[in-house]
């Protein structure tokens, strides 16, 4: 149990209070918090709340959606990543994550530069809050719309050209697990010094919904022993997120969901 | 127009010689043809019919599906694949198109062998028959159950494992586009003699369903002219292939759908 960590949107019902005092009981020692769950505390005093309760802030979901056809609306996106960053550092995060956009009205290629552009110039910021960006590579069916950066090796290289010390992975089963080259990006990544966080969830056969039918570890077909294994192998100890959207687990007792999320994370994780 | 192929799936209301007849008068010169199109005619017959209108058969589409649990499972897939080939051959299609398969029972890697496997027991009857396999990497949102291959360089790496002179790679848009090694992907691809065919359609954004929602070329974020592009620059000049699954499509008027697939093409592709 002392690496589980429950991302505050996988009990979305549930307030940030009611969230933290919950997870507490059932002995989950971390939590990452989505900004939407801070309201109406103030980041500081979120983070007071969490610590009260024993617990630690694995990261802050989420930053990014860095592309945009005007220089303005991107400039507007690198100002809320800095402010996300003050987020971070008052709530006690170390990492920042970023789901790093995409513009519909342009290029792949052309997003792709000007997500190294925008993180490129949050570098000063994050140094200075002493919060590390993690970028995470989204699922190629988000390439339309959400992230531009897609796999673990692009996510790499764009850490390698960034060639900064703030910046890192944020490796999430969900995006990457169908991967052909998965076990040995997860090495190279933390070779790198750059696996910063990991995320779990299952991919459920059918998927139904394009956002919110993720499913448990154990109702899908990734094979999260094993990429655990792979994790664990390269000598990370990082927090086990449960990051999981689901309409379906949203709509059932969370209390009950919460008591399965330890019995999968026991059963199909570890 | 010389080069515009259409698939019988994508214009799916109309039987086979419907869409031959208005395929041949709206000036296309290419078919592929899905195998539920070819009854209740022979394959020789559906052959003869497609040349009789002036047209010609670039693929048969399809065959794969190799991944099984139980070996009969697998053995029962590779004759069903022997009878696609002899279907290919007797309509006169150069190409048969493999969706490789998963089986959500087993790994992702136990999936890959048992299509490498598959398609090298298929290999004497391609040489036989004179027919191609031409494995279609497929968007990795369908690697839990419709195919464990979802690259360009994965399908290049099992060409070469395969070394066979039979097999080659179908490349569609739709499974590759956010792909960001994909020009070189391309180029090797060609320079390796594995460029058989080449499918188009376009991605929409929000994509609502994962089977039946593709857009007609200009309706979504495919750079299509450039992809387009990057394929003829290395010479290949396969017919450019439409291939939309799409049940909003499907519901309109047919004919005036394959008028807006030829202004598509003419707009979004050349």
């Amino acid at each position: 149990m002392h690496r589980l960590c429950i991302h505050t949107i996988t009990t979305k019902p549930w307030p940030l209070d009611e969230a933290v005092r919950n997870y507490a009981a059932a002995g989950v020692r971390h939590i990452t918090v989505w900004r939407d769950a801070i309201a109406p505390r103030t980041p500081a005093e979120a983070g007071k709340l969490i610590r009260d309760h024993g617990l630690s802030v694995t990261s802050l979901c989420r930053g990014g959606f860095f592309p945009a056809p005007a220089a303005a609306a991107r400039a507007k996106a690198i100002d809320e990543n800095r402010r996300c960053l003050d987020e971070a550092a008052a709530l006690g995060a170390p990492h920042l994550v970023l789901v790093c956009g995409a513009a519909p009205g342009q290029t792949l290629a052309e997003s792709r530069k000007q997500i190294a552009d925008g993180i490129a110039a949050l570098l000063p910021h994050a140094a200075a809050t002493g919060v590390k960006l993690a970028i995470e590579p989204l699922h190629p069916m988000y390439a339309g719309d959400r992230s531009a950066v897609n796999t673990l090796a692009q996510a790499r290289a764009l850490c390698r050209a960034l060639a900064s010390p703030h910046v890192g992975i944020a490796a999430d089963t969900y995006h990457i697990w169908w991967d052909d080259d998965l076990e040995n990006q997860i090495e190279l990544a933390a070779r790198e010094n750059l696996l910063l966080a990991y995320h779990i969830c299952d991919w459920r056969v059918p998927t139904t919904d394009f956002l919110n039918d993720r499913g448990l570890m154990g109702e899908g077909v990734i094979p999260l022993r094993q990429i655990t294994a792979w994790i664990n192998r390269t000598g990370c100890a990082a927090p086990i997120e449960v990051e999981i959207f689901s309409t379906r687990l949203w709509a059932a007792d969370q209390h009950a969901f919460l008591k399965n999320i330890i019995q999968a994370y026991k059963q199909h994780v570890l």
